[in-house]
């Protein structure tokens, strides 16, 4: 769809369309960043031959999840954005014809590294970063050790398909960043993540988990009558060094639609490509059906940007 | 349960339970109010019979949902609160030594009307008000003519079994409004409300209408680590005048854990109690496992009282 579009019209009086297609690429990471590199490159070509206008790339896509362990030596993984992977993603992307969305471990000063996700035109052009706003830290899921909070705020960003925003992993609890992107007029929410089980916690709260992150992330989507798009990795991943018994991602890849429909869904132990239309239209009749937008109190709001609310007087 | 923490100590120095059950009355409305008083009150009292501490009634209990048209005599129905409605309860609730959440259509000042919920606490005394904060208008819901938006805000109640909160029907899909209420503390929210399907919209639209109203929720309680219970009504109610053929209310009333498991579900069709037990243990755990309060931007969320951040520049 997106290579399509090149034929009609040059790009500087493109207009953006009224329907096009996402490519979530679910995967799993090998030990060898050059090696996941080079399996997104195939995997923008593949997802864009299928149709994708957008294709989008898991959480930290480069690595296996580092952050079952802390280790300074890690930040080795960390590169500047602009840098190496924005610079290969953006040929990809141009050769595509499609837009990217690409997590990194971004590199900004020496001991300042950020959570990111770049955004590539389809034509190659790095359009902005959002750096993950809300950082987790959990046993296994050590982020607080690698990743400064962002300092970006909350994004849209215009792209080739219109206005898009993404999130990342962690973000995806908060319906504040969910409300605050959609209200700068994202028509999709992306979020790239990259969660799992704990082995043994698996089949006692494996199923409750993996509904609630689902049921969170669908509520967005209704909550702001937008599209909503979750991109996990998959596979098992035991890092030398990590205390636990590793983490097995749980993959479930999901676009829902602007009622918080799931229109697409990927398994939870496999790599595969999701794809979904995104509709305009829908977008609006959506709006126009259950109108919420239209109701919001935004003069009793402004607690929100409390810690809490209930301290003993 | 309620009745049996009396024997133990005098009001003046009892705690808060650390575990107690809620009951959610899902009933259908007759043409008569004062009918219908008279079922809500039998209803408490036998929900407290079989364990209930607090117990819910539905949106604007003691009607039928009259707003499926415009009708200015229609005002008439209002009341006082305090009034005939918290009189009777509040005996109720006396009697039951039960909490009784009792949703109303209240008169403040001639031609100043809200969509309301009085808590009473299980003395029997008025504990305050909640005024429905955003007040829905599409067809057969024609609210924005007979409610005044709420004034009060998004509030906590202290009451026998703790800290409570109460919101109505369309609150429900504003996270804002939910989050607002859990930071006040308190630990369970509910959502009286009046929602239905459009008979020749049930079999197009049905499942996903009743499968957003549940996600949007369940989202609420694992957003916020605390109770959610949703409490409808039953039954097709197609009033004199109105110009549709009615509203079939789906019940499906429900309480949600911390985690947003559905633990208790009232059928569509049928007049039923739902029960469940409200465990601040839990709560705890919950917030615990996955830390979601503790990580929330609140420097960043101003862009919340704001109507729409995507205007064109």
């Amino acid at each position: 769809m997106g290579s399509a579009l090149v034929l009609f019209s040059p790009m500087t009086d493109r207009s953006p369309p009224k329907k096009y297609t996402i490519g979530l690429v679910q995967m799993a990471m090998s030990g060898d960043p050059a090696v996941n590199l080079e399996k997104a490159i195939v995997k923008v070509a593949e997802a864009a031959a299928a149709g994708a206008a957008l294709v989008c790339l898991p959480e930290l896509f480069r690595s296996q999840y580092f952050a079952q362990r802390e280790d300074a030596a890690l930040f080795d993984l960390a590169e500047p954005v602009p840098g190496p992977s924005t610079e290969a993603l953006g040929r990809a992307a141009q050769r595509a014809g499609a837009v990217v969305i690409a997590p990194l471990f971004e590199r900004r000063a020496p001991g300042l590294y950020h959570n990111s996700a770049a955004v590539i035109d389809a034509d190659g052009r790095l359009i902005g970063v959002y750096r993950k706003m809300h950082i987790p830290d959990d046993p296994a899921y050590y982020e607080k050790f690698y990743f400064t909070p962002g300092d970006l705020g909350f994004r849209a960003f215009d792209t080739r398909v219109g206005r898009i925003g993404t999130l990342v992993c962690w973000d995806q609890w908060y319906p504040e960043g969910a409300r605050l992107t959609a209200l700068q007029g994202a028509n999709v929410l992306f979020y790239p993540t990259a969660i799992g089980w704990h082995p043994a916690e698996k089949d006692s709260h494996g199923k409750e988990q993996l509904d609630a992150w689902r049921t969170i992330q669908r509520s967005h989507a209704i909550a702001n009558g937008c599209y909503v798009a979750a991109v996990n990795r998959v596979g098992r991943e035991r890092p030398q060094g990590a205390a636990t018994d590793g983490l097995e991602f749980w993959g479930s890849s999901f676009i829902a639609d602007p009622f918080g429909s799931v229109v697409a869904e990927a398994p939870t132990d496999r790599e595969t490509i999701v794809f979904g239309e995104v509709d305009l239209a829908r977008i609006e009749e959506v709006r126009r059906g259950w109108p919420f937008l239209r109701d919001r109190r935004i003069d009793a709001y402004g607690g929100i940007v409390s810690r809490y609310l209930g301290d003993a007087s």
